[in-house]
């Protein structure tokens, strides 16, 4: 500490190189996605996360801690993805329903996860090279780290399925 | 290329730990401008944008471009905004809107700004340093230039105001 809050010229220059690049590869993946297998960003994160785990069946208050929603966007993005057939909610208690990937949500991101993989490696891994995206994996890993000692309860750990692959 | 489009795992692993970490330091920094300085993220972008500009005043149009936001949520939010004094719409035509930073949002900016940027300093510049965070940005501008150069129509360049500081 000691230093100035501010950031100097180089430092302002770095994150805005960042915050831009994120934002720019973000919007092309999600374009990608929703133009060539008509899925938004939200839909991915939801069937990533399905998709990953054991029995392809999650509680939605799980899905709302690993992505990080609000519960009322929780509840409308599952009710307009059950709508169309890409899960479905099974329970007898319908205020914690189970959620569930269908083989039709199934086969969704099967067909895309190719074609996203090889944008995030021609975009994002090719661009960094093998060195620098070791480096990039553990600077991240170290401030994930950092603002999770910072804060102890006001701020949960986040954890992403957003565009994964 | 030549190389199957999967990831491999330290490659896999780097790009989870990158987009953990982006959205735990973005979720960070929002609840942080949301609990001290009552900014939501969206509101932080808008009056970003409109500080940095020459006179204050932007066309909700070029607003919609750097922010890469649906015409609908720039509205809806811009009104918003309006209400709470931030900003003031001023224009002889109602459809295209000039969008001026009032007052009380540079004092709103102004008030929050050595604070969001002591904490983008504590939970990124500092744990990046000064030579992995130039690196940093060189891949990042070379990422961007890249989507850029593939995108020719479809997908314009993002600019992004969020979460800058």
């Amino acid at each position: 500490m000691g230093k100035e809050p501010w950031l100097d010229d180089d430092e302002q220059k770095a994150w805005r190189s960042y915050l831009l690049m994120h934002k720019t590869l973000e919007t092309h993946l999600e374009r990608h996605l929703q133009r060539e297998f008509g899925l938004s960003k939200s839909d991915f994160e939801i069937l990533v996360n399905l998709s990953e785990s054991d029995t392809g069946r999650m509680r939605a208050f799980e899905l709302g801690q690993l992505t990080q929603w609000e519960k009322s966007r929780m509840s409308h993005h599952l009710s307009r993805m059950e709508k169309r057939g890409l899960i479905s909610k099974e329970s007898c208690d319908s205020r914690y329903p189970e959620i569930a990937i269908t083989e039709a949500g199934r086969a969704a991101i099967k067909a895309c996860a190719p074609a996203h993989a090889a944008r995030v490696r021609e975009f994002f891994v090719d661009v960094f090279g093998p060195d620098r995206l070791a480096v990039l994996g553990e600077v991240s890993d170290d401030i994930v780290e950092a603002i999770g000692k910072h804060c102890d309860t006001d701020c949960p750990p986040a954890v992403s399925g957003l565009n994964a692959s």
